[in-house]
């Protein structure tokens, strides 16, 4: 069996954290663990450079073709000024949407050896380990009209819409009571019911399926507002967290923060799995940006890239026993006292991308 | 000259925290330190069980008559199944949208003697005084459509819209810019203009009258996700922060929370001064709930509520040297070792609603 990967480095320090992940590819090829067969391609700004696009046809026919894709980050100030429609951002929304990518996951896992680098007590982060469902194809982000409408007088108007539909609330509710229950069973719903009529449907969707299907997973709704000052708060009380997607993107971003290992955190964006074969499409990122400031210059934490390879080797291949090792690999590299500069700490020594991605490797 | 003063306390703890107020006012009145015409009305769940509505044409009249409102805060678990269109925020919002309020500030302090009951590290939060100037009165609020509609087949459709004109940005925008002349002269302005058409807006009109009229302050851009994050890693960059209603709501309760002291929390809501005679609209309340888990139980901390009056002694009346003499008997009165429950720590005297009143007018 050989799994086709699509890798897409996109911008800043995406192709350098993308270095490592091929490292440990090759590694698990040859050493027999598994078997890839890769592709690359330009996405974002570099698509846009090359193209004039923020991703070509040809690299979106690889993507569908693909069993997972493998993404970076995009975006600089390089490209701040380039029209909306082809904005680096452009590539991974369209990726998101053309290959209904619904469901988001965003574990918020911290690292014993780095509780000391959030800007939290560490009683409060210590051991967290909770996981934000982002919804990722409906919502503010694609809902129609969407546009800037000159209103004459120097007045322009600009509209987005947030829509959901009962389906799509239901679909990602379904994997939010599945993921829970493989872990602490329980789910706490986010939305603005109080202002907002999708979040008055969201609410009722989630009430009926819990009704329904998933009685013996815990149910607690809570307005986002709430939500978000309960997880800087004590965000410990949360195991799955499932909200739409404005708000998946602003709370699992604090989320991020509370661990203190932004450059730690990995996400999966998954399909649906197809009716017959079993198989669906997924894409793995990390959560941390393309840091422009530190780009080309061999510094950046590959830790989220290559803990997203293992979420990969997780929910896409199945090949749970690998995602672990190397989950404990990274770990083991952290435990023996290594750091990138954006984690470095007193007593600790400092290694650049390669430094961390050869220790987890050696780690594994 | 006579303040007309509407008291809106609202439904939970609110009728509690206002008593402390009126007290404060009867004393400043016989003190005559300055003369206060007071109104009262229902608002919230209590208006919905007299009349049927979150707020009665007569309570709404009397907010147009008055200088000021002063507001408790709304809804409970008893009102979570009352239709949408008369739910206890809808009160809240409707006073928000008709008297024009459209500038919220936020004011996010850590007060040294509470520094220690936030969740985050003392280095992170001490001396922390941030301003978040939330736009009010439009947005995803108030935007049209918003409705839930029946698709068939056990589909339904939930709709809310994003709305932002030119001018509705400039005047929150001026606001902003002019608040932070009065402090650090730094303004950030958030958006989600990677992904939102209101955003892309949102930041041209920001970047536009900064270049027109306000190039001496100093101007940043951030994505709505990544201020989140930095609220939580460094709050203390910030000086201003300028967001839409709904980036406002959530980001303001993040700030709120980094202080550990969401019970002493203020929030002024402005109109425009009009243009003859100056005068403007306001509301002001506090930036916590109703706490229906305390409710009528005395135990309520009414900090925040007493200092939403001395906001609005200083944003109505111009009574600055009242403000900073009751702000000043808020701190005395933390000094002094005093503590409602919510922030009780060891070593300090626990008092209740009144307790907590009655030290703030002995310091006052
Ligand atoms: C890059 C951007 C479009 C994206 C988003 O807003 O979804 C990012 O912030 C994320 O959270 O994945
Ligand atoms: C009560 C509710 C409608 C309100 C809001 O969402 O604006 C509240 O959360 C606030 O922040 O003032």
């Amino acid at each position: 069996m050989t799994y086709k990967l699509l890798l897409l480095p996109g911008d800043g320090i995406g192709p350098e954290i993308m270095n490592e992940v091929r490292e440990i590819l090759g590694f698990m090829d040859q050493a027999g663990l598994a078997s890839f067969e890769l592709e690359e391609d330009l996405v974002g700004g570099a698509a846009y450079d090359a193209h004039g696009a923020a991703i070509s046809e040809e690299a979106m026919a690889k993507a569908h073709a693909a069993d997972a894709v493998l993404f970076g980050a995009v975006g600089g100030p390089k490209w701040d000024r380039v029209p909306y429609d082809v904005r680096p951002e452009a590539g991974l929304l369209r990726l998101r949407k053309e290959l209904d990518l619904f469901a988001n996951l965003r574990p918020a896992i911290c690292y014993p050896a780095l509780a000391d680098s959030s800007s939290l007590k560490r009683e409060v982060v210590e051991g967290l380990d909770i996981l934000i469902l982002r919804e990722l194809t409906g919502g503010t982000y694609f809902g129609q009209p969407k546009e800037i409408v000159d209103l004459g007088n120097g007045q322009k108007r600009g509209i987005d819409t947030q829509v959901y539909d009962t389906y799509e609330i239901e679909r990602i509710g379904r994997v939010a009571f599945e993921l829970a229950r493989t872990r602490r069973n329980k789910v706490t719903s986010m939305e603005k019911r109080n202002v907002m009529k999708s979040g008055v449907l969201w609410n009722e969707v989630m009430t009926d399926l819990h009704r329904r299907d998933y009685a013996d997973v815990e149910l607690e709704h809570m307005l986002a507002d709430a939500g978000a000052m309960q997880l800087v708060r004590w965000p410990k009380q949360f195991d799955v967290i499932v909200t739409d997607n404005l708000f998946g993107d602003i709370l699992s971003d604090v989320a991020a923060m509370l661990t203190g290992s932004l450059g730690m955190l990995p996400s999966a964006s998954l399909g649906a799995p197809d009716p017959v074969s079993g198989k669906r499409k997924a894409l793995y990122e990390p959560v941390h940006g393309t840091a422009p400031d530190i780009a080309g210059k061999g510094m950046a934490n590959p830790i989220a890239m290559i803990a997203s390879l293992a979420m990969c080797l997780r929910y896409s291949f199945g090949l749970t026993d690998l995602a672990a090792r190397l989950e404990a690999a990274i770990a083991n590299a952290l435990e023996s006292g290594l750091r990138t500069a954006d984690i470095m700490s007193p007593g600790m020594t400092q290694v650049g991308t390669n430094g961390m991605g050869a220790a987890v490797l050696t780690e594994f």
